[in-house]
């Protein structure tokens, strides 16, 4: 261990698509942890798409990161010191720490990792906020019948891989909208979903459903927006229900976009429409961690991680999700297990 | 009673906004009731928005109505021949009768009328379709708790009206937009609303309600579309609840119109937009026609009705509920009591 520590902070708030300009690296010392805390060694960090919301100077759910502050975010990484009698030093853990090669982490905010059950950086995935995001997602607000029809953008996402595991296990027909013939192949091959649309491959997204949802849509489970969820919007079947999860194609926007009002649609259905924050589940993180490692350790969840190699490009992946780079969860490999 | 019965029919199904050419004035002969019916010599006519919607050749929640046929709608009438058990001669019904002075109705789907709880015609609004709208739409989606601010659109019209007085009754603060000063003031000084907004007096209704709901808006329950729901989703609170019951604003719009995008303002708040229609309640009419006629008998429920005279001018009734023309709900008298 080195007495050098590198993180990487916002350099200033982007305006549209961020680039290289809103980061900066920047080399500190090494923490130490205070009582109860833990000092951590990343070795995988998590980008996610909420974080776009993090950079900009407005109230929400997640805090603004401020000017000049560490990025925080999701890690898996081993215990280097511990000031807490609740883990020893080369326990692998999982919690928010920072876009850097250290960070000291409060022992009650943490959870352990367990390596048997998958590799650690499903932790970040399938087995941690996006996964926890898809179970209660689907099925507290997408409320999936057998024999639903259930549509999911971002299919190859790290959500929306998930969802659709977790919705054809439910006895439901599943269509995902991905962005290569890559990712639906392994939605269709490996994930088991009934169908799935390349939608940079076709303009015509609602001709694509016609075909691929012929009974309509029952459930939509929403991580993107723009003219996929336009489309969906017109085939909504009577009590649908919609999932509002992420809106990717708009979290560059900086003002509000317009598209094809939707209200007037929702009345002869009955849909319902419902913004969906994991956090909000909090209380049953428990019961979903459980199951999701339970289908995860028998093979019955399949899981896909992207990883991009070395902490200096963590900005790249970050950016790299708004071009839908990724299948599966995209993680940052900050350090090897053996280093 | 004559042997001519005059009654409305769609001459053409309008694009756009209806006029006159849509509407031709028949005259046949009065029908007689089959075993089982009754034949009702129509009192009061409703005339309603959502008329619109069965110009139309397309399917949705309302039969549409076939050119050359006879157009429907909900009646209060005087039973002038019974073949029923159920009802006698003189007795006042209401169910779904046509734009006609006479038509024969099925006894079973009737509803009796009492003159001594409201006036007639009271009967096709806070005692009727809209009345039960008003308290389902509310109660069951809006889901208003005391100190909740509940905003209304089209706060002045046959459902509006009802739902806020509703919601005072439940301790919230309620706002409703309207289009007039007239109709601003019936809702703050009779109906008992903490503020009214005119929208016809102003552009700029994100800064009307700014002042009018300081705090928020934990429930909308929207019956108009447009720029009023535009402004009114820039201020929805954490887990609000948004009833979509009308939206006049685009009923006569041939293409789906585009306006700002509502989906990613909805996960920040997490709040859930649902679709309504009375109908869904059904089995739970009674409950509603119940307490609504107990809260119109004993005066705590007011009501208003506006009265076009005359069959003849049923069409223009409808018209100018897209004019904003009527206060409270509106009605066309097609014949009076001692006729």
């Amino acid at each position: 261990m080195t007495n050098t520590n590198r993180k990487w902070l916002l350099a200033e708030r982007p305006e549209g698509e961020p680039d290289m300009d809103s980061f900066e690296l920047r080399e500190t010392d090494v923490p130490s942890p205070a009582p109860g805390e833990l000092l951590v060694r990343t070795r995988f960090l998590s980008v996610d798409p909420y974080m776009r919301g993090r950079m900009r100077d407005a109230e929400s759910y997640a805090e603004p990161w401020d000017v000049g502050d560490a990025l925080k975010g999701g890690v898996v990484g081993e215990v280097i010191e511990s000031a807490s009698a609740a883990y020893d030093v080369g326990d692998l853990v999982t919690g928010e720490g920072r876009w850097a090669d250290y960070a000291t982490l409060d022992a009650d905010e943490v959870a352990p990792v367990d390596p048997t059950v998958a590799d650690p950086e499903a932790y970040l995935g399938v087995l941690g906020m996006p996964g926890r995001t898809a179970y209660f997602g689907l099925l507290e607000v997408g409320e999936p019948k057998p024999g639903d029809t259930v549509v999911v953008s971002g299919a190859a996402g790290a959500v929306g891989s998930v969802v659709g595991q977790i919705a054809t296990r439910n006895g439901c027909r599943v269509v995902g909208f991905a962005g290569s013939d890559e990712k639906t192949a392994w939605l269709t091959d490996d994930l088991g979903f009934d169908a799935a649309i390349n939608y940079k491959a076709t303009d015509d997204y609602r001709a694509a459903l016609d075909s691929a949802a012929p009974d309509g849509v029952d459930v939509y489970f929403d991580n993107v927006g723009g003219p996929i969820t336009d489309a969906v919007f017109t085939k909504l079947n009577l009590d649908a229900r919609v999932a509002v999860c992420g809106q990717i194609a708009h979290y560059n926007d900086e003002e509000i976009s317009t598209g094809p009002r939707k209200l007037p649609g929702l009345i002869s259905v009955r849909a319902r429409v419902e913004g969906l924050l994991v956090g909000d589940f909090a209380t049953r993180f428990g019961e979903a961690s459980e199951r999701l490692a339970h289908w995860v350790a028998s093979g019955e969840l399949e899981h896909r991680e992207t990883v991009v190699e070395g902490l200096t490009n963590a900005p790249d992946a970050f950016l790299g999700l708004f071009a839908g780079d990724n299948i599966g969860k995209q993680v940052v490999r900050v350090s090897a297990a053996d280093e």
